[in-house]
């Protein structure tokens, strides 16, 4: 079949094996697949992502020497099951799905793996008891957004926020903007945000944030309230910023570390110490999390069309990975491999 | 007044001027004042502390051109009041206080200013509302000892530990050993200690550690056991130890950083997002837990004795911090400036 193939440092459009259903697997077509950050990241760090992988138990790392096909946050249709499954949804329904693939004890994320191709190909191979129906009426391209949703309604849950927190969101990129999501749905007010860039700052805006801050113009932590504890999500993920968020923060502060940040900061713990600031590291949600996030936008909760700048076949993912860094332009990219 | 002084990037023994009680101020003799890590890197970092210091608004930064008497961990005796005083203990009452020193919209750390000589000293000023009656039978050296428990006691408070958690304290100095003290009051079980020193693994045994790992010999987060949660104590505070539990502790684990790293530390993020830790970093007490600390002394319910393990005159302080460094022969050198 045909995939945008992450082959020898670079992204090219080719031929992979067609997958195959094994017991308790589903095959589907992939109908919209988001690019992910932390699939650019992957792309430009891969030797460096999988060092780190291989650092960690329980983890299958990359073969960079083989194939790997990129996309985890997709929505799809189901084509055929391999045995041993139930056979919940029936061919042709719309699903989405945790990109994880259990392997007894231990498991692997599709999108990030040399045997299970992710949505940048046409076609995929999952869980089938992970499949998620999607509700009828609610289209492909909004579902694909249920992942990337997700990742930034955990970060509102994991900061186990009360009613006198303020919060601030630092990086309206789409972690961000999905924090802001969360947040708003949270009822938490009112909510800080700040992005270098005009587009996000108008997208957080429109996400729900009620305070939106250019940081080259105003300090936004001088915008939290005195007297409420701050909470700051940290949804950039560079080095440097941690220490950037050490030295601002005001006393008692708890800081959500949503960034994903793939390589070795520097910190000066003096700053959290004298602060007593708390550091809550968070990746992925739960699966109540996800099928929440899938509710969420079926229901219309979320203005998903405007997270949405852009949609490219498998030949437009490397223009993609380069389109996505001027923050300007684009927010989210979905790739459909059909077309 | 004699005192050992940090003058010059040394500890001298010589003369300051005579400490006078001002408004809302007691005059006090020293009997016994702890020797504090902090102390230690004090004297050896201050330029560094000092531009740390300049680096947070709010604080009155040490001149080290000017005369600096440490020591923040005192027993005292009363023995006179500046004006606007309740006058609330009479001369020659025995006391401790939190080492604080408000100043208007800020405040001082007695000890660790050029103003307010701390306790290595015959005589200090201190803030009048502060001083706590030191119950009747609890000697001034065991007294003494409340400011440093209090630290280990506010940092089990700030771990919110729940009934499934399983604590391991890396690290077992003074902070380490009164972090233990904590647990062990809180009935937390079992309570795991770890130290590369037989005399601080015998001292956390004694202090209630319920398991006592070497870890040149054995791995310490091996005896966590799965399925609860660890809370880990950071008790030493050097560079490379955040980075150390980053990539031993276990996934969700809660890391209290109780140890005062004060240089420039590397971390690598992807580590604790991958886990999702959580940090929390401690400094200090309320007046509350300080208060608690001087009762729970009094009480006997910590066994004071086996803490001290040297007393030393003002001309003993400069090697007293020498002495510090080696583990298997101190724990915590009183100093006694009436000797």
């Amino acid at each position: 079949m045909k995939a945008a193939i992450f082959r020898g440092g670079d992204i090219v459009v080719g031929e992979v094996p067609e997958p195959k259903p094994s017991a308790g697997q589903v095959l589907v077509k992939t109908l919209a697949c988001g690019i992910c950050g932390s699939d650019l990241h992957a792309a430009k760090h891969a030797p460096h992502m999988v060092a780190m992988s291989k650092r960690l138990p329980g983890r299958v790392p990359m073969d960079l020497s083989r194939d790997i096909v990129f996309g985890h946050e997709f929505c799809c249709e189901v084509l055929d099951y391999g045995s041993d499954t139930e056979r919940r949804l029936k061919p042709g329904a719309r699903a989405v799905s945790m990109p994880i693939m259990p392997m007894g004890e231990t498991r692997t994320t599709v999108g990030y793996s040399n045997d299970y191709p992710g949505g940048y190909a046409e076609r995929m191979v999952l869980a089938a008891p992970l499949l998620l129906e999607v509700p009828n009426g609610l289209s492909a391209e909004h579902a694909a957004l249920t992942e990337p949703l997700a990742v930034g309604i955990h970060a509102v849950e994991k900061a186990a926020l009360t009613r006198d927190d303020v919060s601030l969101v630092v990086g309206c990129g789409p972690v961000g903007l999905a924090a802001i999501v969360g947040l708003r749905l949270k009822g938490a007010r009112p909510i800080i945000a700040a992005d270098f860039s005009p587009k996000r700052r108008e997208l957080a805006a429109k996400m729900g944030a009620d305070i939106v801050i250019d940081p080259a113009r105003e300090q936004p932590y001088a915008k939290l309230p005195p007297g409420r504890r701050a909470v700051i999500f940290e949804c950039v993920g560079v080095p440097g910023l941690l220490q950037q968020v050490f030295e601002a923060a005001p006393r008692d502060a708890r800081v959500v570390v949503a960034g994903v940040c793939m390589e070795p900061d520097r910190i000066e713990p003096f700053f959290g110490i004298v602060k007593e600031l708390s550091l809550q590291f968070v990746l992925g949600y739960t699966p109540e999390e996800f099928a929440r996030c899938l509710r969420l936008l079926a229901e219309g909760q979320v203005d998903a069309t405007a997270l949405i700048t852009g949609k490219v076949g498998l030949e437009g993912v490397k223009n993609a990975f380069d389109e996505l860094a001027n923050p300007e332009r684009h927010t989210k990219i979905l790739v459909e491999p059909w077309r």
